[in-house]
C-alpha cells in the first residue's frame, strides 16, 4: 500500500455487535501501515500504532509493547503509512479546537479521511481504556460502560488518529478518533478530551483511498446484524 | 488487485448529490476489474463491464463499445476481477428469486459482497437507462425521473452485478445491483426486473476486500453533503 491510504480491518459496527473473538495478526496490520489505532481480541484495551510499533494500552493502566505481532490478533484496526502533507505547530485547547484547526488546514477536506499526529506536551489528557468483554458477542456499549478513565496532566507524548468523513459512519467512526501514548510508552488510551501545553507539532494528511477487509470464516461476523447505529457509535467512540 | 476484490470509484451518495462532472478514465477502472457496472459523465447512460470491455448503454436505446477507455471518464463505477467461486445453472423468476438463490449458495454471506454473473436467455428483462443530467449537480433522483425504460423478451445476454452488504448503504447500493447487456451488445441497461427462460449459467463469488477511491480536486465532491439517504438510494437504484 502506498503512503497515506487507509487500511481497515472489520467494522466499528461489528464491534458494536460484539464481534471481537477472531481477527487478523497485528503483523498483517503493520504490513499496511505504521500509524493507527484499533483494539484487541475481546476488546481488551486500546491499540495504538506509533512509528510502526504496536502497543496495547490496558485498563489496569499498563501498556504492553507487542513484541510478537504475528501472535497477537486484532478484531478491528485502522492504519495508514503516514507521511504528513501538512506540518505545523499549534496550541489546541480541546477536541473542538482540533476540529477547527483541521478544517482550516484542509478547508475542502470534509469528505475525505485525514490521518493526524500530534507530538508534544499536553496540559491535560483524559483517556479511557476498554477492559474487554465478559463474554463473546458482548456489545461495545456494554463493554464501554465498564471502561476505565484516566487523566494525565503535564504529560509528554503522542496523539495518533484519524478523522473519518460522515459517509463511513458504521464502517468506522465519523469524526475524529484519537488515541494517546506517553513518551515513555507507559500510559495511554482512547482520548475523551485533551488540551495542549502551548504549541505541539501537528502533522496531517488527506487520504482518498480506503481499503477495507472484513472477516471471513468468522461466524460472529457472519451472524452480526451490523445495523447503522450512529447514535450508539457516537456515544462510545465520539 | 487480486481476483474477487471490489474496487469502487466515488460513492452512490455523491451521485445522489449530483456529483458527476468529473471522474477517472475508464481505463483506470479496467485496471482494477473486468466485471462491473457504473455510470458516465453527467450520468449519461448505464455502464457495464463485461469480460474486461466497457459498454455505455444510452437512453436512446443504443449501446456504445468504449474503444478509447483512456479518453472517457466515469464519476462512479464498481468493478472486480471476477473469478466465480460457485458456478451453477438455475431458473430464476424474479429479482427476489435471485436473492433467495444467493442466500442458498452463500448461507453465511449476508455481510459480504458478492459478484454475480448470469449468462443465458431471459424470458423478460425490464431495464432503465438514465438520460443524463440537465445541469451540473442535478441529483440522481431528478435524473432518474426522466429515465427511459425498456422491456426485452426472449433475449439472450448477460447480467453483471453485485450484491452489497447493508453496511455499505450510502457508499454503494445495499442489496442487488444488476446491469444487463444482450449478446449482440446492442441493448441493455440497469435491471428493474427479470425472469430467465429456463436455466441460465450463474457464477457467484464472495468478496471480503473493498477498495474505495474518492475524488480529489473535485469541488463538486468536496462540497456535497453526502448524507445517508437510504430511502432515496433504494428508490432510484433498488
Amino acid at each position: 500500500m502506498a503512503q497515506n491510504e487507509v487500511f481497515q480491518y472489520s467494522l466499528i459496527s461489528a464491534l458494536m455487535d460484539g464481534v471481537a473473538t477472531h481477527g487478523i495478526p497485528i503483523s498483517r496490520v503493520l504490513d499496511h501501515g505504521n500509524h493507527g489505532l484499533g483494539t484487541f481480541k475481546s476488546m481488551n484495551g486500546e491499540m495504538i500504532v506509533l512509528d510502526g510499533v504496536c502497543y496495547q494500552m490496558k485498563c489496569d493502566g499498563t501498556v504492553e509493547h507487542i513484541h510478537t505481532p504475528e501472535e497477537v490478533i486484532t478484531p478491528f484496526a485502522t492504519v495508514a503509512r503516514f507521511q504528513p502533507e501538512v506540518s505545523t505547530r499549534a496550541t489546541i485547547s480541546s477536541k473542538k479546537g482540533l476540529k477547527e484547526l483541521l478544517s482550516k488546514l484542509f478547508p475542502h477536506g470534509k469528505n475525505h479521511f485525514l490521518a493526524i499526529r500530534m507530538d508534544g506536551t499536553f496540559k491535560r489528557i483524559e483517556v479511557r481504556t476498554a477492559g474487554g468483554q465478559c463474554f463473546p458477542r458482548e456489545g461495545m456499549v456494554a463493554v464501554a460502560e465498564r471502561q476505565t478513565t484516566n487523566e494525565f496532566k503535564g504529560i509528554k507524548g503522542t496523539i495518533i488518529g484519524f478523522r473519518c468523513p460522515a459517509y463511513v459512519m458504521g464502517l468506522n467512526v465519523a469524526g475524529d478518533h484519537l488515541h494517546f501514548i506517553d513518551e515513555e510508552k507507559q500510559k495511554g488510551g482512547h482520548i475523551l478530551a485533551f488540551e495542549t501545553e502551548g504549541d505541539v507539532e501537528v502533522g496531517v494528511s488527506l487520504m482518498s483511498k480506503f481499503h477495507l477487509e472484513v472477516p471471513t470464516e468468522d461466524e460472529e461476523f457472519n451472524e452480526a446484524s451490523l445495523v447503522h447505529d450512529k447514535d450508539g457509535i457516537q456515544k462510545v467512540e465520539g
